[in-house]
């Protein structure tokens, strides 16, 4: 053999465990790494078929939604964002794009390589947007689809949602919406609310793990999907013939991709596990877990990014980084204690700390070790930021 | 709430071991079911970052190549079909494809929704590629890239690679070989063969899950892609930045995607166990497993659809269907046993079964009990077409 075997791969495997605290992936339930643990199904098997339609009634709950065209996507959440620009947008399309952080740089980017055009509304980082100034975009740029984050992680900051798809379909606009870091701690009524397309992973509030994405279209998104003029660009992303494989459209279910059952049966058992908590308590049991750690980083004299609290996102909390060096701080936190807390990201890398409370993490015992980490760390970051 | 839970997630979940012989996903080992419940880690981890390292030089030994631009893509194999086409063509190229089954036909339509030109030469099923055959259809087309496929699961079929490589290049011409259904099982020597760009999923010969597929370029490969004058049109699938994630161009690790850390957890498992028991060896296991089906089914007056036995992908066996009625054959083995076996695929639907022998169902047990099941139900499924 040119090439031997390699001599690393032949130590054992060491996985150690965390508490993930950062924007995301959470900290994961045993009851959902033991399901991941199960033989696996082959991707056209009865029981596995039996595990989507559970997972669509979720995904549906979980959106507050009665779209026939929701499935989950074998892949990261990018991919529900790049499904969305894929499918909704056909060359020279135009799209606007609400950007208050780095996701809407990432769609703007995605909507680009297919060769729409994307048209930017900025706000300044930790603040939100007001319909207003929605509108006024609207009606300047008249775009085929409007696409805004309701809970970006890169400033911490939470859009309102409610009201805005009626002001879309005035323009004749369609409303897309990452609910990536949101969805499961805040609500979200996608059909009250007139949201046309939604997608989100379920490593954050949802309690899942990385790898695979949920999405829905309303039907007047699936009626634009199957009106196109031109094929979408992807064939992953295709959703007229992924919906088939899903059973979208009450047909058979034709092999489109091999799907991966860890993941699916590991989807489902996130979504099962909020049924039987209620998603109203899941919800509470965020917002509870944001205000413990709120109050906490109060009291170790954080200053928050977001300084309007109305314009927090709770998964996500932005704090400052002044008297401190984050990195010392974030490096002791995992390397004394395996407690992930994440840095800045995009336009706000080396300003802010971001610490997440998701999911299985979202605990009074797990926040309050957090913030004695923390408490630690701090004391260690400011001792080094002192010396410099 | 308007869409109440749904009752449906409220029954616990059921997993039944299967035995899966089809055309793959085929079942997995308990060590790696094992790796798969460990505890989520962080994309930016370096714990991950490390078994991301070790998958780097595992995926060069399964590959046989020493290439840079190596890395896993979260992502069924699909994915790397995509990401063939999407990185190295740009609109108005032209793609040479060899079909001789169903996954040219997909290349063909993946590279046409990017705006290629996709050219294709075409085989009898059951048959495959002579190189003169495809140094005629080169010279004629001068294509940018000739698509080909290793191991032909739709159909059984093995094609020949060794020389080809050095035929593309006289043409000026890239060689993307798809090896899903026959790395780990058959010789694949991505560098002595002057293959530039090779994926595959690891659910096949490589015995792990499905969901994460590897890919590698070659330098020249590699340079196309940071020469193209257009954005590939997908940023998941986009080599210049997710090959920065995977450490490929000696540089920091910007975030890309969020990767999923039980499926590398176990991508790095199941390239261990290969280095452990070493790749001649997995391979000789593979052939000395197809041998011994083989055996069993003419003893059972089975067919083989591609009849010159050189020309057989070891790991998936096509029979024809005669004197029996194939999906009461397929449905028998399942429902009375969790066997799976495959009908056709595509092109060869209702016309063949697959059984498929690969990764941790490569025992002479194993390969017994399928066909003491196979006998079975060909009984069974005899009958029932006696009766029609």
């Amino acid at each position: 053999m040119e090439v031997p075997a390699p001599e690393i791969l032949k130590k054992p495997l060491v996985v150690p465990h965390k508490i993930l605290m950062g924007a995301g992936p959470a900290t994961i339930s045993p009851r959902i790494l033991h399901a991941m643990s199960n033989p696996v199904l082959g991707h056209m098997n009865q029981e596995l078929f039996q595990i989507m339609d559970e997972i669509k009634e979720g995904i549906k709950y979980v959106f507050q939604t009665k779209n026939e065209l929701t499935l989950a996507i074998s892949a990261s959440a990018h991919s529900g964002m790049e499904a969305v620009m894929s499918n909704l947008l056909e060359p020279h399309d135009k799209v606007l794009i609400a950007v208050n952080g780095l996701w809407g740089s990432r769609a703007a980017n995605m909507a680009e390589r297919y060769g729409a055009s994307a048209v930017k509304i900025v706000t300044s980082l930790g603040d939100n947007f007001g319909f207003e100034e929605i509108e006024d975009a609207l009606r300047k740029e008249r775009p085929k689809l409007l696409f805004i984050v309701q809970g970006e992680t890169s400033t911490g900051v939470y859009q309102p949602l409610e009201g805005l798809g009626d002001i879309c379909h005035k323009y004749n606009c369609l409303l897309a919406v990452d609910v990536v870091a949101s969805v499961g701690a805040v609500p979200f009524l996608m059909d009250k609310w007139g949201v046309d397309a939604a997608y989100a992973g379920v490593q954050k509030a949802l309690g899942g793990p990385p790898g695979v994405t949920i999405i829905s279209f309303s039907s007047s998104a699936q009626k634009e999907i199957f009106r196109r003029a031109t094929q979408s660009k992807v064939y992953y992303w295709d959703m007229k013939i992924l919906g088939q494989q899903w059973n979208c459209y009450n047909n058979v279910r034709p092999y489109h991709h091999t799907t991966c059952s860890t993941l699916l049966v590991a989807l489902r058992e996130s979504l099962a596990i909020i049924a039987e908590e209620g998603l109203e308590n899941w919800q509470k049991k965020h917002e509870q877990g944001y205000r413990r750690l709120k109050e906490g980083l109060e009291r170790l004299g954080f200053e928050f990014f977001v300084k309007d609290e109305n314009k927090r996102l709770i998964t996500v909390t932005s704090v400052t980084v002044k008297d401190f060096d984050w990195m010392e701080l974030v490096n002791y936190a995992m390397k004394r204690h395996n407690v992930e807390i994440a840095g800045g990201l995009g336009p706000t890398a080396g300003n802010i700390l971001r610490i997440g409370v998701m999911g299985f993490n979202c605990t009074p015992q797990t926040i309050d070790r957090v913030l004695d980490v923390l408490e630690e760390a701090l004391k260690h970051a400011k001792t080094k930021k002192a010396k410099l």
